[in-house]
């Protein structure tokens, strides 16, 4: 199985493997990076063969005609998501990091508030405050494991003062891929509280058997207010291209954000969208599937690994290679369960208080990596948590 | 030569080469694309390597540990232009339209003034303007084919409203090395009128015998004021990689610099690192020798052929592989000359006035394609401008 090789990623500038020893005192060589969230596999040939064909030309000047690219990714939102889109209303920007911060920095001003659905994805909290812009943390409701919304908490918390709701669908951590009720509940609260609402649907195609991705888009009366966010470098693996789409149904909208990127001077370079034009393509789907199929053994082996241990409970994930475990059935504090992870089983993870409100008895693993080094991760789970069985 | 191939671009998402027929009217079967400031030469081995390197590996995951990309570009600053660097003074923008944007953004306010050296890169008024800031522009003396400052015109002429100036250096287009008096009288009129100064120095290595680049950090007393931006892109025909790099020595400027990046969610490609640490090595150094060497006979055999056809005038380059052609002795309009270059020669070129006060005479050319190709453009402009001889 292709997904089953052992890729030595060290020396090769991989954050996830060669900052580490540096960040967490674990050499490559004895630890287990299951931290940043990309993953130990290769590309899809398809991609790969488009890095082939831009080496064999030797030629990397400025990039132009962008129809195929747009055509690409609008052909991948109608055949994997039903989702009819305008290519006109696409942005590139360097990543959804800087796709998110684009949008604050468009759509609000300083001061204003920007709801999040806490724990979430640690890099909306740190683009909100670094634009001097306040995060509103709305709580999640952990029932028995799976997180739901709570609007009613949520309406009463409001002062007025937001401008921004960014939603995380599906969501990470915890994998929740939201139902068309929740969502259809987001776009009212949006409305309710005059918010614009960011979707970033980045997990969209990593969403496991049994459960349904509803792209944003797709809801009822939302349109007007609505930014969606995608991105081929969740879903392919190729986070280093920094690309991703910011799409806007909203012609204001879309002419606003126009405005800011070419007043930051921001255009795409040309490997990720020669990528993304590969990776969005019949191969580039077939390949998906078989990754959606070998993440969905993976977490199997996983859940069922960390949940014989007593007092660990892993979130079932509907979607996402990020598993979000808690430790609170063990009673241990905070430094105490980490301490076991990074320094006993030497995994090196995301720490859960990153993610804002609630997520302080967690730890977050990443689980895109051969089955062998999750079966190896459990089993030193086990041993580091021997105590407790 | 190795520069002398002839590497068929079209249909690589060349913009020079696949956007010719739809904004000038001249499909590539028949043209000579002279516009876009990209080399039609490949890239030097080492960075080819770089990419092909990163295609077998197959993962491109996120980018970590800078360190080495950091030093080389300290090595090369040091050998190639003898300025010692603090390689923490070191930003990786998207390019430096990006860089340029993120400058007006972080340290003018909306209203302020920036000042330009006019006529020069169109892209800079393009974001002052998008920024809602003024453009400023200061016209430089054409002293008989020779681009000169005009200090006590430009101390009249500010009214203290300007708060940043962005030098071209070398200057695009018109191609002039400053000299170290030059640059002195640079400093002193942004200290006399307290300005930050942005030093574009994206041409620094491609000077041609006889001219001298300093660097702007290496002029006395401006260091606490001062922005050096410099890239890989133009010096290595590299582009599409979106990778440029703005130096700040001063703390304060850096701190506010950062907090703007960490606040806009910029951060860079893996190909544009991987291809910059490869690129700023001796095999790199030694391609760029070669390649000056064979710009400059280029530039010989342009400006030869030009400056023979009556009325037409090619700026003599120090610098740059950008040729600045003054049409004002044909007597002719803007529109005649225009057409006969673009309609008769069939050759796409940038128009003047884009590049602001001064520029309207002007059509700029760009010779880094094989010797060939110049010989064939000069021939096509004899013959389209044969009633003049």
């Amino acid at each position: 199985m292709k997904f089953d090789e052992i890729i030595n990623r060290t020396g090769s500038h991989s954050v996830k493997w060669d900052m580490m020893e540096n960040l967490y005192g674990v050499p490559a060589s004895e630890g287990i990076a299951m931290w940043v969230a990309d993953m130990d596999f290769r590309a899809p040939q398809c991609v790969q063969d488009a890095i082939g064909k831009m080496h064999e030309h030797g030629i990397y000047g400025y990039y132009g005609d962008d129809s195929s690219y747009r055509a690409a990714i609008c052909w991948w939102m109608q055949n994997r998501h039903g989702w009819t889109l305008d290519p006109e209303a696409i942005f590139t920007t360097h990543g959804l990091v800087n796709g998110t911060a684009m949008c604050v920095d468009t759509f609000t001003q300083p001061g204003n508030g920007v709801v999040l659905m806490t724990p979430v994805y640690h890099a909306f909290a740190k683009v909100i405050r670094a634009n001097n812009r306040r995060v509103v943390e709305c709580d999640l409701i952990n029932n028995d494991g799976r997180y739901e919304m709570d609007f009613d908490a949520w309406d009463a918390q409001l002062d007025g003062s937001e401008k921004m709701m960014i939603l995380c669908s599906p969501h990470n951590p915890g994998g929740r891929v939201w139902t068309r009720a929740e969502l259809d509940g987001v776009a009212a609260f949006a409305k309710r509280h005059d918010l614009i609402l960011v979707s970033d649907e980045i997990h969209h195609d990593l969403v496991f058997p049994g459960a349904q991705h509803t792209p944003m888009a797709l809801i009822n009366g939302i349109e007007d207010r609505l930014i969606m966010m995608t991105a081929t470098t969740k879903t392919f693996n190729i986070a280093g291209s920094h690309s991703g789409n910011v799409i806007i149904p909203n012609p204001e909208l879309r002419q606003k954000f126009g405005a800011r990127m070419m007043g930051l001077g921001l255009s795409p370079n040309s490997f990720g969208l020669h990528m993304a034009e590969a990776a969005y393509s019949p191969e580039g789907a077939a390949w998906v599937d078989d990754l959606v199929t070998y993440l969905d053994g993976n977490r199997q082996i996983f859940d069922a690994g960390i949940n014989a241990i007593p007092g660990l409970k892993s979130m079932p994930l509907e979607a996402t290679y990020l598993a979000w475990v808690d430790f609170a059935g063990t009673g241990m504090s905070r430094e105490e369960f980490t301490d076991r992870v990074e320094k006993g089983a030497k995994i090196a993870v995301n720490h859960g208080p990153t993610f804002g409100s609630g997520g302080d008895n967690f730890l977050r693993f990443n689980l895109a990596t051969p089955r062998t080094v999750v079966e190896q991760a459990v089993d030193r789970m086990q041993a580091a948590f021997a105590d407790l069985q």
